[in-house]
């Protein structure tokens, strides 16, 4: 793995190369996208048994296009029993973690009678994408659930590619079930996106859609905002890790691939004040690739956008980070909580040598769905409060409005907007 | 004003109409739009100075693009004196409203070594557009400035269009530096969020840009959505009334009109369960139409999107309520705290006879940027969230994760992520 040593020049060169990976250019697939929604839209379930048939070969109807018990059912007899019981224990620690994100609505009241506060109400519907085929990772089926289901959100749906056999992956389908999904449809692609954005006959309008798609599903979830909440659109994968050099480099070289065998998007960086370091966790990145699987990925992702970058300094080290507000990011330092400290920047935060970065994906709780792409300057993890929305309460008395009416009408009339002062003055006229 | 019995046919269509506010195509502007984004992005200073002469007559350069402390005491000159200090009391309120809403940073921990939290950081850098012209309110300057104050943003940025003459709106001045802006550049339009978005010699790239526009402004907003993060992009403004035989027409009259006024597209409807209160306010809106100014924009905001409801209960009109999901809701009833408590669907609520609308837009403290258009289904006002992010943290000891790591790697392998499970054993290896 290439070693690089931090400068203005390497670092502004090594920021933009990450940039790339967000490709701005979408418009060949962005009218397929277009002519899909509208097709939805306009014809509803006609067009959704229409693309299911065309791109995902399954013939699906009316009185198929739901998941029964009997299809869950058999899906638990087709899983291995020892993950649903590893699926089992994650949830607990998953919706554990969840609970604590859970906001309550408030009031604040004075004697003169004003109470003013934030209402929280849960979403009544929302619409989880779960790709078919080998994107289909059951943790990311429960990241996906639970934080809904912590909300309060009324009814889940989720939608899910079929095969050609016209049944969908069953570690999906333990996955929601053991997630308390209320209902799932076999259709997948930008048509899916279209049945919860609008309705159609078979599936009810929903109020956000969440959940991970290849370009047509993103770029749908992207044409469909403003009309429906989405999450945000995930890019590849990163991780970054800042370590010393009392970091084990064979435990650093183990994460670093981690995130490399995602996909060749995916971007493994670290950064360390240790030449030292960059020497061992280098060789040690070259052992395991040819111990793993998925090499060809992995040496790709580490050509195009691996990195060991070597800083002057600890703040340096930081510095680069929170530029590249990577979406996980290790600290394997000494003193990792007070370099956390430091960190702006990051979707999640791994501290000390036994936090490894897949941990987070799968068991600890916290969501793996995160920013990236440098977005952690600005978005968060998906959490509960993605499932919620607030009310503002506001409620004055006679007493209360009475001695600042003058100043209302005022700022109103500044404004010229006198309609706006006469719903004052007509309270206070005799 | 036009008063209409509550049906399921008659729902369906005033609720098909509302919607019909929100224009789908824009491929006019969008064009001319990337174009405008796609110049900054490449020419930055240059384009923005050309753009600034060619849209507002203005010259404009790196030496006088920014505002001086000169201008901005120039402009406390030519604001009325009562005003500024109307401005000064809803800072109070409006601030201390914000701090209520401020999230901490949390973490939990286990006597095995585990921590779990989540940490809040502000956004660095915001960029707060401002509409000049007759578009600028000093409120809404408020609105949107003191959110990101509150939250600890470390620099916020107006951007605002300058007039022939090369100066800015005296009273947007004013709001801005009593809310505590940083920097105030002169460029309004699709230029000035794509120097925000992008960075230019003089203006700085932001994290975040928030704040009304014109349709260039919105299109420009939502097209760097993702590479900066944005607002929900405002639609037209509206209210809905709840009200019982007991409320005071006038009032409820003068309520609906503070809305109509706004602009042609805004809606003001009334849903009440009392005949004779619906005739009584139609004959008081008529009245007041004829003592308000901007008479023609009243006149047709009635007509196209003003209705009063006549529902058969109080359960009809909630639930209707819910369907319309207003940005502004006033329950006019003998029990307004009960009805709340039944909203699922409203940007801000207003309780009771005292509480009219324009109470909120200028001086309670609650933010006045709400979601329009049916997305307080799902969107929420503008508030100190918005101006936040957090990362997820995790610490694991050896102690926390060796009763586990099995679990772990089973999942990583069901999911054939062989490099995930790794990183794992790598750690229990002997």
């Amino acid at each position: 793995m290439r070693i690089i040593k931090l400068t203005e020049a390497s670092k502004y060169n090594i920021l933009e190369n990450l940039l790339k990976r967000s490709p701005n250019s979408y418009d060949q697939f962005e009218s397929v996208v277009a002519d899909i929604l509208y097709d939805i839209k306009k014809n509803g379930d006609e067009a959704i048994f229409r693309y299911t048939k065309k791109f995902d070969g399954a013939d699906i109807n009316a009185q198929n296009i739901v998941v029964t018990q009997e299809e869950i059912e058999e899906a638990y007899n087709l899983v291995d029993s020892s993950l649903i019981e590893v699926i089992r224990k994650a949830i607990i620690n998953i919706r554990e973690f969840h609970i604590k994100q859970k906001q309550y609505s408030w009031f604040d009241s004075k004697p003169d009678g004003t109470i003013l506060g934030q209402k929280i109400t849960a979403l009544s519907r929302v619409g989880v994408y779960v790709p078919g085929g080998k994107a289909a990772y059951p943790s990311s089926v429960l990241m996906n659930i639970i934080p809904a289901k912590v909300a309060g959100v009324e009814t889940i749906i989720m939608t899910t590619p079929p095969g050609v056999d016209g049944k969908v992956n069953p570690g999906t389908l333990v996955a929601a079930n053991e997630a308390g999904v209320d209902i799932i449809y076999k259709v997948g692609g930008a048509q899916a996106i279209g049945a919860l954005a609008y309705g159609t006959e078979s599936i009810p309008k929903v109020d956000k859609i969440v959940g991970p798609g290849n370009i047509y599903v993103a770029l749908a979830k992207k044409a469909v905002f403003g009309y429906v909440s989405i999450d945000s659109v995930a890019g590849p994968s990163e991780i970054l890790i800042i370590a010393d050099e009392a970091a084990n480099p064979r435990f650093i070289a183990a994460d670093l691939l981690s995130q490399a065998e995602h996909d060749e998007m995916a971007s493994a960086i670290l950064i360390t004040t240790s030449e030292e370091l960059a020497n061992k966790v280098s060789a040690q990145v070259d052992l395991f690739v040819k111990e793993l699987s998925r090499t060809e990925i992995i040496q790709k992702s580490l050509d195009n956008y691996g990195y060991i970058l070597i800083a002057q300094s600890m703040e340096e080290a930081i510095q680069v980070a929170n530029e590249i507000a990577s979406e996980h990011l290790e600290i394997v330092t000494k003193d990792p909580f007070n370099i956390m400290t430091k960190i702006k920047n990051a979707g999640a935060i791994f501290l000390g040598e036994y936090s490894s970065e897949p941990l987070g994906d799968y068991f600890a709780g916290p969501n793996h769905v995160l920013p990236t792409n440098g977005t952690a300057k600005f978005f968060s993890a998906l959490s509960v409060d993605d499932f919620i929305k607030k009310s503002s309460i506001i409620s004055y008395s006679r007493e209360a409005l009475e001695p600042i009416h003058k100043d209302i009408e005022l700022f109103a009339e500044a404004e010229q907007l006198t309609a706006h002062a006469n719903s004052i003055k007509v309270r206070f006229e005799k």
